[in-house]
């Protein structure tokens, strides 16, 4: 396929090397920063060669394109990663839609809007599909889904299961989709923790790398409680403890970021990293998904 | 060390499996139940094994008493894993108390209770410590630690570093520790999406395995909102987006676990499991993150 991708950002890179090297299509992008545009070889490339590390061969170069229509030329899919103002994503789709025949689909993937949100700024919105990833999306497998239109949305499905990844379909939309919900529930009270003086910002990173997020990487939340009512299984934990649980719920942080809570954020951060720039520790961070990923394939996972 | 385990359900057998192989300690084991005492031995060998098979060389059999007298005789350390009700800890801790020396430390398992709700129970509370585990506890290796005296919990970093445990301690007390809070605040959000129509149990609990809790096996959410920062970090972060996570966060639901919503999550639950039981899907929990363990052997996690 042909596809387009327009914002050469992180997220943009990383689409570009994940459709080029494992869904073997013809990847062009546009950007209207010169800088972008600059930058954008040297970031595919980057995750492009961790992609081949995982088993992958190179895919035909991603050309990147000085104006938008050159790019837009021949595509049967468009993946939108700008920034996230509604108007610019409005004029960008006003662009492709007079640029695309009928056939291509257009996804976004958009962290703040809904689909509703973004559609108004469409003419055929039955080609307009949410495609959500998660930072990084060459790596990390998955990927939110919403579409009103049955078609459209399998086409989805099949376009992201064809690139390696796991696609997820709400059945309703909803504002962080489900997966920045769950993220922002946690955070919630990871920074009430914080601001209570429980715990330090390092100590519930541990907390969490060492122990339910390890876990959550391997059963999900409510398969989880499936196994903390034993041989009853949820049922017996939703009526032993189910009543606990609410009054746990009723306990919980509802935090405000002041500026003394920034600055207990902040500097709890500062001595976490323990001085590793961003670029250190998405190395970090990229190298253990990899392992992870690579025992996956051996071993697979309980939804499988 | 001798350590004494009180209670031989599942906590207590993973944890004298763990205390028994990893930390070479004598281990004895109490119940009051003479049916628990009896299926104790085959689940201390079933966690050993897979300890044996993560590199742990086997340890002193794990011997079970009848009367509390006889398991509790030279304790140097009891680990308590009784039912979660205050009176029942509180008559166990009267009797370890008059049979152990004053050196002993009584470490509580509770994930209910806070040291002080437990610790009015005691009469010398100085040698009282919270130890938490993260079900099994014999592979999860976050323990949460918590106790008013500097010198217990000293001597509890080292006993739980002393079993390849990471132990984090809590600076103030709180209902639900550190991880059950933050598993409580993900969960409210994961049973609102089902039961306002936004995913299935199924498709909630693949977001988290193949997304946010993929990542959160390999960086915490405070790190990783400095990694959404881009080079600004979680300076920048707090101070252009702060604002739409407040926004966010009230967006959030506040589900009630109604006879309507439970039966969603049981009927959710069921169509997961695809007809595997309790065993089974605990076999497939515990290959998996044995799999993870293993190799961040080899590479360590981004908080070392």
């Amino acid at each position: 396929m042909n596809v387009t991708i327009l914002g050469c950002g992180l997220i943009g890179a990383s689409w570009a090397a994940l459709f080029a090297a494992v869904g073997r299509h013809r990847v062009r992008a546009w950007d209207p920063s010169a800088t972008a545009r600059e930058a954008f070889p040297e970031k595919v490339a980057r995750a492009q060669s961790q992609l081949i590390a995982l088993g992958a061969e190179a895919g035909e170069p991603v050309a990147v394109f000085d104006r938008i229509e050159e790019a837009l030329w021949g595509a049967d899919w468009v993946q939108e990663n700008a920034p996230e103002k509604t108007e610019l994503k409005a004029q960008l789709f006003a662009h492709v839609e007079s640029a695309v025949t009928r056939d291509c689909i257009i996804a976004s993937s958009t962290s703040s809007f809904t689909w509703s949100q973004l559609a108004t700024g469409l003419k055929h919105t039955e080609r307009f599909v949410i495609a959500h990833p998660f930072n990084p999306p060459h790596l990390v497998p998955l990927v939110e889904l919403y579409s009103p239109n049955a078609t459209t949305l399998d086409a989805a499905v099949k376009f992201f299961s064809g690139v390696g990844r796991v696609p997820v379909c709400m059945k309703k939309e909803a504002t962080g989709h489900i997966g920045n919900r769950l993220a922002s529930a946690l955070w919630r009270e990871a920074v009430h923790i914080v601001a209570d003086g429980i715990a330090t910002v390092e100590d519930v990173d541990r907390v969490l790398i060492h122990g339910p997020g390890l876990r959550w990487s391997v059963i999900g939340t409510h398969l989880g409680y499936h196994l903390g009512g034993g041989d009853g299984g949820i049922e017996h934990y939703l009526r032993h403890l189910g009543p606990s649980q609410e009054r746990r719920w009723s306990t919980l942080g509802n935090p405000k970021l002041t500026n003394e809570v920034c600055e207990m954020l902040s500097a709890g951060v500062q001595a976490e990293v323990r001085g590793r720039d961003i670029a250190q520790l998405e190395e970090q961070r990229d190298r253990q998904l990899m392992e992870i990923l690579r025992l996956r394939r051996e071993h697979p996972t309980i939804d499988e």
